[in-house]
């Protein structure tokens, strides 16, 4: 997905947010968005806005000083949601169809993001979860495919959100797939690194994988030309690929190759892309 | 009140929407976004938001070529209005207090605002004025004041409003008071100018004076600096002020002279100072 102007302030908003939670002094805040508009001047808006995105947050944390603004943000958000565990794993196995489910409070779990600017308080959307009609058109497709592969790719988003992740990636394996749980490599936004999948877990159930491995900083979605050879291999060589968020989705909705992208849309651009309304949970496949 | 570091990505919407009005070209649309960013570089924030907004909207005028993008969004609200007006009189002479729901309908009115981000349905805001509780804890004050005076100065906002504001002058001119009603001399976003007061035959009802007569721009809101001679004095030698909405409170709010405020709050920041919150009517005085 190219970059809208209408990305252009939200970028600015984020920019603040960024700067507000590395530091309270005001005379940075002011450095900081003064900096990015001097960036976004310049820039191309034919990228995707993950590629913005990586650049906005570089200037961030360049003028901050701090390598990690979200650290607490992402903190906090693992332990709320790992407390919550219990309660959602129990929805999973109460459910008439767990694996529908999972994936269901997975896209919930997506509206854990501070990379946009709408926010959803996270115990009133689990009862949506359960509730809510969502864009499941897919559903079938997910099934037939899931039932064919053994190794799938599974691109993470957020923190927090991870322990969504989890309760999908257990059904998984106990049907016996292999899961490459795709993390980045470098803080960005609240997405989720190394540490995170540790702490949620993860790593006793699939492998690691920082998709932009070799690169100095990440981009919030796994934009291709800065992504790890042995990402573009397992993307490639990979039985299945579910992809978590809206940064993956816009970075990725538009290569040759089957994705089953799961998300939350916070944004009207993206729900005019996906062809839906905002606050929609998406189950969507792109061939 | 000052400008806020929030404002840069508001007044960025803000411009995208003006410029996207005046054309359809996306590559001036883009040129008026950066041109914007490059100014709002430079910029002091000890200014008010009007006076920033007046710098922002001569670079989108000056590069989209057109002297009022909001022309026909200004029409378009004078019709719509004018076509309700008889509904409202309605509401106005029925009412067990005629003077209290003018001025609950001449707030309501400021819900016609394309300055700030969030947008009101004005059909769904009329009944809002009739039922819903607002901020009146300056009402004694206002008909206190208001009995005493002879001349009032009345500060117009926007276009489509006026028809609320007539409503209130009409109430007004009936206790026998001189109104003096206060447009801007250059368009300025949805802000009322002289042949808006003509259309809605508030000249009939009033004096209108051009505030800031002898500028070459307008501000969304009378920054005393860029008012005239005449305004000015008018303004020290009323008996009473009425000023509507936002730009206004924003430019005149921390200025030594008592001033009646009616408007919606429609920023989080305005709402911040005043001390309530969004979406509320206000009647405010400042001493």
């Amino acid at each position: 997905m190219k970059t809208y102007l209408e990305c252009i302030p939200c970028f600015l908003k984020q920019s603040l947010e960024a700067a507000r939670m590395a530091t309270d002094d005001e005379e940075v805040h002011e450095k900081v968005i003064k900096e990015v508009m001097k960036r976004l001047q310049t820039i191309s808006l034919n990228h995707s806005p993950p590629e913005l995105s990586r650049e906005v947050h570089e200037i961030i944390r360049n003028i901050t000083g701090s390598k990690d603004p979200y650290k607490k943000v992402k903190e906090q958000s693992n332990e709320m949601v790992n407390n919550l565990y219990p309660h959602l794993k129990k929805l999973v196995t109460e459910a008439e169809d767990p694996l529908l489910m999972a994936i269901k409070l997975a896209i919930v779990g997506n509206v854990i993001d501070f990379g946009t600017s709408n926010r959803y308080k996270i115990d009133d959307m689990i009862d949506t979860a359960v509730k809510k009609k969502f864009v499941d058109d897919a559903y079938p497709q997910f099934k037939n495919t899931l039932e064919k592969a053994i190794t799938i790719l599974y691109l993470a988003d957020n923190s927090g959100e991870i322990f969504f992740d989890k309760l999908l990636i257990e059904e998984l394996v106990k049907q016996g797939k292999k899961i490459t749980y795709v993390v980045k490599a470098h803080p960005i936004i609240n997405d989720v690194l190394k540490d995170d999948a540790q702490f949620a877990g993860i790593d006793k159930l699939a492998t690691i994988l920082q998709g932009d491995a070799g690169q100095k900083r990440s981009a919030p979605g796994m934009v291709i030309r800065y992504t790890s050879k042995e990402f573009q291999e397992q993307l490639n060589t990979s039985d299945m690929v579910i992809s978590k968020g809206q940064g993956n989705y816009e970075a990725l909705s538009t290569i040759n190759r089957q994705i089953f992208f799961l998300l939350m849309v916070k944004c009207p651009l993206v729900a005019r892309d996906i062809g839906t309304e905002l606050a929609q949970l998406v189950l969507k496949v792109n061939s």
